[in-house]
């Protein structure tokens, strides 16, 4: 059996479904439970990571300091874990991070932004800390330029370099080129981290084993924006029935994800109607809000601004569009004027 | 494009979700929805099928009679399918459906119990209504013997056949065996129904359609007991990028989603972990709540009870084989003796 490791950023990127509200107690008991599950890295923090949070993206219940002290003191036997976007954080926030405990740090870019991560690369290989780099809006870069993008972070320093379905866009053939890509490009372990808009997180994550990912991440019971990530607690036993070894108790991971159910979240994740819709425009399903609202206002059909957002290749930041896209459409459609009369 | 058929039980098989009390308006909005979509069938009834509403299964909030008039009336374009298990419903039921309009009939046995299937897909050949046979429970068997099983319901009268996950059990490999066995042995359309509690249902349906099958259900949002059926408005588009063509509009699905969604349940299902349990255990989750409520008397776990039952290949029906199996783990943990004291 090939061992894969299993990352666990339900209390980091599941933070986005409840607004980064996670209070201390039911970070520290989550902690606990991934712990005596024996899951292998416990990521947390504010769902865009350290120093993101701010009035402008959203306020943390709990700061940075506190959460990864928290979760430091929890945890007997899983490594913690932090994630990082360059230009939210800095490198003050990475050492702050690796003082307080940070076994791992995880840079994100743009899957072919990997320039922005060489400094923090470069620190973490300074500090000590294990260093990874994920290529975010993966669908967005062909199979060769996620492998040249995956190479050059590991020249920057990663010691683990993969891939985000921010979107949600894969289907398991599109994650095996990918992955077998990277694979063939460095000698590092790969990474893969999904999303459920299209219901395949977890057959992805199978695909992405079988291609030659050793680190997989889930979240408890899918914890996560839109329709969720991919559910770790069907995740381990899934690819261990498919030849993997994960290393994790399955009554213990049960018992987290329940933990998870009742403490992290008012209900789980579901895959409505605009998450299907934005993972199939390969858009990040955070426009949701925005774009509905701005097209109820026009007139226009949410979905007709999804599909030309993702034509358009809208990526986060780029929240301009929607107007853009809002105002073309409602004229091409004279829904507008028709209001107006 | 390979054209596949989308076959749509939520109007039944969502029934267990709801204990069997859909009203006659939320069908008939439901039906109408479908139809406007282009869904091709629409199956309707109490989730056991024809003739099965009862005090010992469950009382539906409408009669046979009645849910098929509401759905006959609400179609326009999509064809009118009904369910029935053998000794739930008789010959009798199945001629008063095809009366009502019904144009597609079902009949469901056990995985290696097609010879109860064949009077009455005898009854359906000579009424003119197409007879469909599903095989159940049909990770139980081989594929070898679900082909066999399968050629004997074509030589019954069947005009398609095929099996259901009732477990929710499979994985993509296991289905790609089971259709391509089936497929090789018949010369009709073959289906397959999924269940989603290992997270597979859509990707194992697209496995399916992959070796061959060309009838796939799908009920709206999941809708159906435990982890739900497989998602219909997730499955179409999906099949379409893999390659296949439904003839189902999209808008109109998300649609008729969003519908099922607001008037047909409380809220859609979720992967919880019992459900992930009875699909590792490969047994029907109906079993559920006697599980968890015997299990909590006994004080043992019902995970354990699960996994028991599993290896003892429990199927519905055998449900006195859950108080054997509690009270023998019972016994072997003696924390019933520990409790008395």
């Amino acid at each position: 059996m090939n061992d894969v490791l299993i990352y666990d950023p339900t209390l980091r990127d599941g933070q986005h479904a409840v607004r980064h509200q996670l209070g201390v107690d039911a970070i520290r008991r989550y902690a606990e439970a991934a712990d005596a599950a024996g899951i292998p890295v416990v990521e947390v923090g504010h769902g865009n990571g350290l120093g993101a949070s701010s009035l402008q993206v959203g306020l943390a219940a709990v700061g940075d300091d506190e959460m990864l002290s928290t979760v430091r003191e929890a945890l007997r036997h899983s490594r913690m874990g932090v994630f990082m976007l360059p230009g939210w954080g800095t490198s003050t926030d990475l050492r702050r991070a690796i003082a307080r405990g940070a076994d791992v740090v995880r840079i994100g870019v743009h899957a072919t932004e990997t320039s922005l991560a060489e400094r923090h690369l470069g620190v973490l290989r300074d500090a000590g800390a294990e260093a990874h780099c994920v290529l975010m809006m993966s669908h967005m870069a062909t199979p060769g330029e996620l492998a040249e993008h995956a190479a050059r972070a590991v020249g920057y320093g990663a010691q683990a370099v993969g891939i985000m379905d921010s979107a949600g866009w894969f289907l398991p053939p599109d994650v095996t080129v990918r992955i077998a890509a990277i694979g063939s490009a460095v000698d590092t372990p790969v990474i893969f981290h999904g999303h459920d808009n299209l219901g395949m997180a977890v057959a992805n994550s199978v695909a992405a084993a079988q291609a030659g990912a050793s680190i997989i991440d889930g979240c408890a019971r899918g914890f996560g924006a839109g329709a969720g990530n991919t559910q770790l607690e069907v995740l381990v036993p899934v690819l261990e029935r498919s030849g993997f070894s994960t290393g994790i108790d399955l009554y213990a991971l049960l018992d987290a994800a329940d933990l998870a159910e009742r403490e992290l979240m008012p209900a789980p994740p579901v895959t409505a109607s605009m998450t299907i819709v934005s993972g199939l425009a390969g858009v990040f399903s955070g426009f949701k809000h925005r774009v509905v609202e701005l097209s109820a206002r026009a007139g226009v059909d949410p979905r007709d601004v999804f599909f030309e957002l993702g034509r358009r290749q809208a990526i986060a930041g780029q929240e301009d569009l929607i107007v853009d896209v809002v105002a073309e459409l409602s004229a091409r459609t004279g829904r507008v004027a028709a209001l107006q009369k």
